[in-house]
């Protein structure tokens, strides 16, 4: 507990973090108090022009400051290819790994009926709506290998299935039970060029 | 890199935190922008407050938004006795370890040549007037246990001795070339309940 109601509130405020406890934000606030304030200032700044202005793409779904994001609206990438994946940070991870030049659809999520997240949440209508206009050559189910998302690569394949899309899912030496952000470089290359019918 | 300018942004004001690198930092953008919105912006208002008006106790420079922190305005402390620590991590840790009662002194680093950190840097001619005013009884040292902490307590100690003051130095037990701050509640009462005279 510190003395001071701010300095507190700023500790408390930082474990919203993920990975942060009590003892990792209270040396988070000490350094910023006693070595950089303009870090902070800063730091504040592009957290609330963040949290305000960043809203999702109509297009893929991905978080996005403009209503088309830059991948989306760019004339360099191949409609025709539409990679499922289900979180931004696993666009990111493919467009570090990979050569890939088609487009992306982000779930941002699984299906998970417990919770409350069923295709309306995943944003499927919208996935469907895409394959009907006929335009998707090869949809790459690119999930996570986790239960939930190996469930809903294949309800997704389905959808394809329905619609006459041939649907590809990145291939197995992924290892089971991991999250596709953090697998190396190498393993991901190789997986996603190996990918497989469905 | 994100393809959005304001989630690249957010992303590298994030490393200004210590110990977080390039993913732990998307991983940080990415859970507040996915999830939790509230808590992001709950973060940027605190930081922009305690930036802009936590400064240092007149009295103990201690970091403190009132001029006065509340530990120098408790009467509940012992004047008579002043604790020096090198930064107000050190007070937390110790206020949370022992049953202390008196006073402390904040250097907010320590002696350090080099880098042009003498003893006006440190604040020792305020802690002079105070030991010459005659209040403080016993002059606790409980900068860390590393060269320049030992090295900042010595040169202390003199300046204690030429206002025959008594000063005292935190027992070792406390493990050489570690950090105050994150040695066990244990130890580190131990030590301080043994100080030796200096």
């Amino acid at each position: 507990m510190t003395t001071s109601r701010l300095i507190g509130r700023l500790i408390e405020s930082l474990r919203c973090l993920p990975g942060v406890g009590p003892k990792s934000a209270q040396r988070m606030a000490f350094h910023l108090l006693e070595h950089d304030r303009d870090a902070g200032r800063q730091l504040a700044a592009a957290l609330l022009e963040a949290m305000e202005r960043v809203g999702n793409c109509t297009r893929c779904r991905t978080l996005s400051e403009a209503p088309v994001c830059a991948l989306c609206a760019s004339d360099r990438r191949d409609p025709g290819l539409l990679c499922v994946v289900e979180t931004p940070a696993d666009v990111q991870a493919l467009e570090q790994s990979t050569g890939y030049s088609g487009c992306y659809f982000v779930l941002m999520g699984h299906l998970s009926p417990l919770d409350g997240i069923g295709p309306e949440q995943l944003g499927l209508g919208q996935l469907e709506a895409r394959l009907a206009s006929g335009e998707v050559r090869e949809l790459i189910l690119a999930t996570n290998p986790t239960v939930e998302g190996e469930a809903t690569a294949h309800f997704i394949s389905e959808l394809a299935r329905a619609r006459r899309v041939r649907s590809t899912r990145i291939a197995h030496g992924v290892p089971m039970g991991g999250e596709l952000e953090y697998i190396d470089s190498g393993t991901l290359s190789h997986a996603f060029a190996g990918r497989q019918e469905m």
